[in-house]
């Protein structure tokens, strides 16, 4: 491990919130780290097409991400392409600790966002990267001309949905509930004529080879077969590289005030992460601002 | 006056937050009406440049808010350009007046940002759109090759400075405290050969012709000569059209809760109207998305 590099702020998480925190600590003269496991973007890069960011009409996730990154680095923010292991409070400051650095700072702001919440299915571990995925932007071209179904009846089911209906011979979509809590203009995937939407049913049993999903067993005995399995049944917390830092936290996520600030004080969150009513890339961006904002104040307050 | 006509959600203004607010409202099955009274864009149409909002390195305003209005005219939101003059509750809906005509819906978005603050100084009143200006993008352009005096030190102001002086000849930068509170990144603009900084500095007195600014005087009995005074210096929530609404407000704007909505039930606001930490084009479209699930979770409720 190499010695620590010393900064203002840290900034764990490469998403909207992430970077925009990183455009508004660097504009106002503050130099952040930013540290990300994998691709600048965070979720965005899991998305297909968003319609609902104001300032693009459609636009890839990708696209959109790489826009975002593209201010930070036009800035010359720091960004270190590592995964974050660890955190512990070393004397005033904190150490970030990643696999193979460890980096120091007086302000962590956390913004790694949600994991997807998994299937709770008989077998659905045994076959996770084997035909269940999270992610149809990602995976859904190993489908072409195959069966697939997607688990969950929001935007993000919607979306996965109407990707794979492109890509796929044929998309079920099994909901738990009678209704599709996706907006409108979302459920239009639904009408698509190799979609079919099976409500009130779960998944009990995901069927397979040795290597790959073949068939999902539904709760009412249906069996369908399909080759891969999209779960879209929402995203939870990834606690375990904070958990040091005893951050107070609900189901939702981490509990924020008005400023974004945790219960510790120099600790802040933003986009995904946080406990809230609503998760999209304007609340994202605008907590990411609110984040950087609120630590901009006090390092002035404690430079004098 | 027409007869009136009835919708869902009614959004006064066409900023960021509001246009955020119609596609959200939009893509969730829900038609609202937008009033706006002049351009779509709101503050976006007096910003010269904007590099913080995230997705766009650098942007004019008037073309993210061509862009954001782009996205609701896609979506077939109606929207009228009058000026709306009064609301008034109608049994248990809201009757919106304008100028032309009577609209009246179940719930209200304000969402009209706010109006300059007024030059406290003698004579500010006098030469009003006779050289004194609260938008340099607007009229700057009437003073190429002139000498011009910008009042204040925050963002706007850098802003003001910098897009003057590439117009004018000589920029003035007078601002009252001994520091100029905008981010390093614009204050970058007070380089510039032709600007010149004067701090710790009020204007006592505006000096001019019968048509137009010659000078100001300030407060140490200097008097500088210029041709036109951008006034930054804040802005303030203009109540008018909704007074008879009663409103909880405060100094910086109408107090909301964390859904948007204001100590009437059915009435939100968001973006610049409201009573807040962060006045930014990020924080107005979170908002107008907050205020827009609220409302569409409301309407759901009451429809069963």
């Amino acid at each position: 491990m190499k010695s620590s590099v010393d900064y203002d702020v840290i900034i764990i998480g490469a998403g909207p919130a992430g970077l925009t925190a990183a455009i508004y600590l660097k504009r106002a003269g503050i130099t952040p780290l930013i540290i990300e496991a994998s691709a600048p973007g965070g979720t965005l890069n899991k998305t297909h097409k968003i319609e609902n960011y104001p300032g693009y009409l459609d636009v890839d996730g990708t696209t959109l991400a790489f826009r975002m990154y593209s201010q930070v680095e036009a800035l010359s923010v720091p960004f270190k392409t590592e995964k974050v292991i660890n955190i512990e409070k070393e004397n005033d400051k904190y150490a970030v600790i990643t696999k193979e650095n460890k980096y120091t700072s007086n302000y962590i702001l956390i913004a790694t966002g949600k994991t997807p919440r998994k299937l709770d299915a008989k077998n659905a571990d045994r076959y996770e990267n084997k035909g269940i995925s999270y992610c149809a932007v990602c995976d859904g071209a190993l489908y072409k001309g195959k069966n697939v179904a997607i688990i969950g009846g929001g935007n993000s089911a919607m979306e996965a949905a109407s990707y794979m209906s492109d890509v796929a011979s044929k998309v079920y979509v099994v909901n738990r509930s009678n209704v599709l809590r996706a907006d409108e203009k979302e459920k239009e995937a639904t009408k698509k004529e190799n979609v079919e939407v099976l409500l009130n049913k779960k998944v009990k049993e995901v069927l397979g080879n040795t290597n790959q999903v073949t068939g999902l067993v539904l709760d009412d005995g249906k069996k369908i077969d399909v080759s891969a399995v999209f779960v879209c049944i929402g995203q939870e917390a990834s606690l375990a590289y904070y958990q040091n830092l005893n951050l107070d936290s609900d189901n939702k996520g981490i509990i924020v005030d008005g400023t974004m600030k945790t219960n510790d004080d120099n600790v802040y969150a933003a986009g995904d992460s946080v406990s809230k009513d609503l998760y999209q890339v304007v609340t994202a961006t605008s907590e990411g601002a609110i984040a950087a904002t609120s630590i901009i104040k006090k390092i002035r307050k404690s430079n004098g």
